[in-house]
């Protein structure tokens, strides 16, 4: 789950690996600054929203529940004059402001779908959006800009502030932003908002990480535990990745979690080894199926763009890795996880974690507007606290990620445990009684079910 | 820490181990009842109480801080009719109304120190006072009463009752009591009061379970690592203990944790391996000099019985158990902590372990009772719920029993996870302001002290 701890394995490595410390050497000037990045204050309706980007404008749909609608999971990067856009904006915001959510953020984005599709664009003015500046210096992004470390670094970076804006937008809180050097090489940038108005706990985190790693532990990061031969035993390597779990207050808003990833391994004779790795899934407390529907219909368009199996292959596979194997149940009710993806090329894979990083924003935040003010009871709190329970006996007894993190020395323990909600609670026997909304959960966690 | 746990490995048995059966068989008769047992209503005064043990009341002290009382920890076992005791303690509770708890309990334990020491009297009459019938039946208790196996289970059994006892009456709720079955060989009595008064959770259970192990197992269980023969490579085995997490709601009352435990295997050759396990310790949110003191000191009193080396080899095992390696900290103020003890006799061992299970009560309730009526503030209810976090990140990443036990099917989950408290809280970035008691706090837990 948290990408940083599978890259900081590198307990013995005194020295820095050749080709990862030339990129990112520079980067770290500014690591130990923490600040507060002010949020943009654009707020338009709920559902979609505009990122400024520099000088031009993007209008951001947040979603899609139709599986009809042309162009996938993120159609509009649409080039306009700040005022125009914003009028356009509202203008649209004004015809659709009784349509339920979902409706309204499809037709906001058929609107927007005369866009610009997925150009990665300038690295200086992209970077003007982050939440803080990216790990690596930006004339070391801006010299290898055609690097696949460098564009996955853009893109990581991007759905931090996306993210991030989007929740800043619905919450009206501020993330914290810290930034973190890691000793053994590389660093990160934490963005966390804690008991705001409509989350408990949010964290998005983004690392970038190189050093060396013993042939033992290259082997344990791919998940087919390929054998790689490195120099005396010892692989350069970089990793880097977002990921982010957010907890709102409102037990009838989920809990949503994802994790995008890339590694690099040199091996002795030069040749580089690549994956990706990543997924996006959600917990609820209550089941609502139209919420389900629209999160895993939405991975799904994102996956269909590539391959007809993806979707199939990791929605098994994601609720595979977050089963609760003591409580027989899990966590939530999955999306997609995938790991050690290197086919069919680097350029499609990468054009895959795009999408599925793109759809975070229009997975998740249709699901939190329509909750935003649904009325609670202290019982729906309650058991809402116990399966937070359970998300906290998950992430530290069986997430790879946590348990590699935490057993590794010098690891950032925040960043790492940034998952754990910010409250929990254990009842002895808990039990929901029968034909509750509770017991409807459960059971559908003690069998998974198929949304699309 | 679960001692349950720490049985029920016996993945693959089929049958069951030739000796363990036929002590164990005919006392799973009862296994499934769950009953509520009416706690006992002889209050006295705190720090004092009179437990009925038959047709004769027993007289037993709450602790004392003194190191100059004469006998011990445990040194009241006094033979009266019930009526007589009753008038005694009250006439010996007028006198100390206004004294500090723990002098009151000192003295209090001088005034019944013509006590008859440790007699394990008729098992029969011993059981009525039980949480619940012992997990073997009585039959073959009675039977067996000479064996150690037996001598175990009615001192885990009867640890239970007394600390059960000793915390309903403080808090005036009562411990809900569950009999569970094993479905490999044994089987357990869970006590837990949960939302009290005084106390947040509170768990006590016993667990006594049979079976075979592997020969890996087997290896894993002792401390020490040695190798087992087994039949075919299978051991019978039969295991037993009684362990308790407590977690107040006041964030000046300390939780408190202990377990004792015995082990029996026996090898190919018919002869049987045997060990003991156990400990002490305790976890304030605040330092409290004079509590650390009274709980540290009242188990080196009992450990000093036996030999002097225990305590300060126990405390030191103790400390380093109960660290919380990716934080850098310890989980509480610690106690003592034991495993694989087999020397210097069998006799020896468990007359040191009964002193130990006798102990509980002296180290901790002296300690309730005297911050019962403490008030405290939002913040220190918050420091609480940060370290019942720690806690949970104990229990969950490192303790032994607990993985083991999560790891293993058929174990009883809510018996395990019992330990974990009812609420906690993971804040991020959570530090203490220099010079506040919170990071007194953090500083002893970085830099484990000697109390006594």
């Amino acid at each position: 789950m948290a990408t940083i701890v599978l890259c900081a394995v590198n307990k013995t490595a005194q020295s820095t690996p050749r080709r990862c410390l030339l990129a990112y050497s520079k980067g770290l000037a500014r690591a130990g600054e923490s600040s507060t990045v002010p949020s943009l204050s654009l707020t338009l309706l709920p559902g979609t929203r505009w990122f400024s980007r520099g000088a031009r404008v993007r209008f951001m749909s947040h979603g899609t529940a139709s599986s009809t609608a042309a162009g996938g999971t993120r159609r509009g990067a649409l080039a306009l004059s700040g005022a125009v856009a914003v009028s356009a904006a509202a203008a649209v915001a004004g015809v659709l402001i009784n349509a339920n959510h979902f409706q309204r953020a499809e037709m906001a984005t058929k609107v927007s779908s005369v866009a610009v599709d997925e150009q990665e664009g300038d690295i200086l003015e992209r970077c003007r959006d982050f939440m803080s500046a990216p790990v690596t210096d930006i004339a070391v992004l801006q010299e290898r800009k055609g690097e696949m470390s460098t564009r996955m670094e853009m893109l990581i970076m991007e759905t931090q502030a996306d993210f991030c804006k989007a929740l800043q937008e619905v919450d009206g809180g501020k993330f914290k932003v810290d930034r973190w050097q890691r000793k053994e090489g590389g660093g990160g940038i934490s963005c966390v908002m804690q008991d705001g108005k409509v989350f408990e706990k949010a964290g998005v985190n983004v690392s970038v990480v190189f050093g060396y790693l013993t042939e033992e532990a290259a082997k344990q990061m791919r998940s087919r535990g390929k054998v790689l031969k490195g120099k005396d035993g010892k692989l350069p390597f970089c990793a880097m990745g977002v990921s982010s779990v957010i907890h709102p207050k409102n037990p009838h808003i989920p809990t949503v979690h994802f994790n995008y990833r890339y590694f690099e391994i040199e091996e002795e004779d030069g040749s580089k080894q690549w994956w990706f790795g990543g997924g996006t899934d959600l917990t609820p407390i209550y089941i609502n199926e139209e919420d389900a529907f629209h999160f895993h219909n939405t991975l799904k368009e994102a996956c269909d763009k590539h391959s007809s199996q993806y979707y199939p292959d990791f929605k098994k596979w994601c609720d595979r890795y977050f089963y609760i194997r003591h409580r027989g149940e899990t966590r939530g009710i999955g999306g997609i996880f995938f790991d050690d993806l290197d086919t069919p090329s680097q350029e499609a894979a990468f054009s895959f974690v795009k999408s599925c990083a793109r759809t975070v924003v229009p997975c998740y935040l249709p699901i939190v507007y329509k909750h935003l003010k649904d009325s609670f009871t202290e019982e729906e709190k309650d058991w809402q606290q116990v399966r937070r329970g359970r998300y906290v006996e998950f992430n530290l007894v069986y997430d790879r990620g946590v348990k590699f993190g935490l057993a590794t020395p010098g690891s950032r323990i925040e960043s790492i445990l940034m998952s754990l909600p910010l409250t929990a609670r254990w009842e002895y026997m808990h039990e929901p009684a029968k034909g509750t909304r509770e017991a409807e959960m459960l059971e559908v966690l003690q069998n998974p079910k198929e949304w699309v």
